[in-house]
């Protein structure tokens, strides 16, 4: 590793906010400098617990990870944030992160708060959010929120590796039908009903419970998935769902599963960095051979498996190469 | 091509439904088969006019999709539709297509219309969205409809092969400093200011007025973006909106930008076959080789470029066995 970033490494492990700001920019270009940085950074024990926070638009997500924050805070645990936005600007996701720290954790030290837009990185979003989990890990924060709109195959791919997920709604949101068919309710270790101040609260939180008992939640590895209401403005449920995010790791390392999901978001990581470099040489090709390729598809019986077995084959030379 | 799916095609040419919702099918697994399926598909000339549509949630999408295609049957036109769905269920998204069906399409034989959703597409959303875009175009719909929440990498990717992308707003939204910022303005062809009735509407539209003559927006190959204001659920502005497209399609054809975009979709749609398949065996390396990997990340003094190295040399073996 060059002299710059290993610099840059010590002074990330000693916690300063900036040196880390910019070693997670390195980590957005799956390149050789970010692998043999990754290599350094997941040498020691994983520690953190890394939680997913998902959940309709307007649940209030933004405003209960900051207290979420604050209440690790009171607790003396050290959090790491990464708000995931979508890629359009289209999206209510956008401004998550500034709105996370505009809201007061922007001058403690003990908090990072980091957004992820899928615009300009190389390797996408999951790889480069999933190596970003592994650098605050090793950069010792004890909790790592990761907050996704829940939207696109990338937000499925993080979720996938969080040891705990909260899946966020509200009063009469948690009632439509629709959403629990299509799988709404299936992924959550914790629900939480947030909002839970309005009037229609009580009516959904009985759905809710009705849905979680009928099993039509499923009960991953056997934990029979919490809920918990909560008021994010009001700042009530707070510390009773601090609670039961640490019941449900405790749940974790009784069964072993903490570790294991550790070592199964390693090796998604591993793939992820192996499809980013075939399919950057697979661009590459492309690029390259563009003229052949219309040529192809202009005249060839066969043109998409006539360029199909051109690009292959080139691949198979350059990877002879590599 | 085996003599089912002949018979499919030669129903779908036809212009059955049924059989062309069959054949829509059959094209979302990248195989051998839907190889030879577009490869039949898109020997003919190329003469879809494929028109995208996104825009901010709650700007009314639906209904315009659904007089536009009101709009051109009254034309004399068929129009096929693809509804882009999100993966998720957390959206707003997800009955996209159900909604336009019901509004009135669903008997109509010139319109067809089909939802996209990621799950369970093996080789991704964007291609199969692109090889349906094909095979719409050959089973002779004049005007394809692709319809998106803009959020997500597929749905950029299917906006880049569009003829003529339409970006809804409405009051109120407009003038988002911070939307105008992050490019929403950047993408369209044409803007529709639906909801135009409502008292907001002056004032939304002279701020994009003043957008559009500023140059905030970009004037892709020197087209000058135009601006229309419609309300979907009175129907106004509909008839000028279809001029509009009608504008722009002329202008590509001047151009000669008509057929070239058709070729950049088909090089796009054959270089995603080749990740597609590429991907997959990435994936079943990763899945059958996991002890090894997992032996690596625990043991190895560079881990990640221990199992890249083992995962692009089987790819390698394999490519050279297909």
């Amino acid at each position: 590793m060059d002299r710059q970033a290993q610099a840059l490494l010590e002074r990330a492990r000693r916690g300063q906010l900036r040196a880390i700001g910019r070693l997670l920019t390195l980590l957005e270009h799956p390149d050789e400098r970010s692998l043999q940085l990754l290599e350094e950074l997941t040498r020691g024990e994983p520690r953190a617990h890394v939680i997913g926070v998902t959940g309709i638009p307007g649940a209030g997500k933004s405003t209960l990870v900051s207290q979420l924050i604050a209440e690790y805070r009171r607790r003396g645990l050290r959090v790491g944030v990464l708000a995931i936005d979508p890629s359009s600007p289209l999206s209510e996701g956008s401004l998550m992160a500034d709105r996370l720290r505009m809201q007061r954790h922007a001058t403690d030290p003990g908090v990072f708060i980091r957004s992820l837009a899928s615009k300009g990185l190389l390797g996408g979003l999951s790889l480069a959010a999933l190596a970003m989990v592994e650098a605050l890990d090793a950069f010792g924060y004890d909790k790592i929120i990761v907050e996704t709109v829940g939207v696109g195959q990338a937000d499925v791919d993080i979720l996938d590796v969080a040891h705990t997920i909260l899946v966020v709604t509200m009063p009469g949101a948690g009632d439509d039908i629709q959403a629990l068919k299509a799988g709404v309710m299936e992924i959550g270790d914790i629900y939480v009903l947030n909002k839970s101040d309005k009037p229609e609260a009580e009516q959904t939180l009985e759905f809710m419970k009705f849905a979680l008992e009928a099993g039509t939640v499923s009960a991953r590895h056997g934990w029979m998935p919490r809920l918990v209401k909560t008021s994010a403005v009001q700042g009530t449920g707070i510390p009773e769902l601090a609670d039961a995010i640490e019941e449900h790791r405790g749940f974790l390392e009784e069964k072993g599963l903490f570790a294991q999901r550790v070592e199964d978001r390693r090796v998604k990581l591993a793939r992820l960095y192996a499809r980013s470099l075939v399919d950057g040489i697979v661009e590459e090709i492309v690029g390259e051979r563009r003229a052949e390729i219309l040529e192809t598809l202009r005249k060839s019986p066969d043109p998409y498996r006539g360029i199909l077995g051109l690009v292959l084959e080139e691949l198979r030379m350059r990877l002879q190469r590599l």
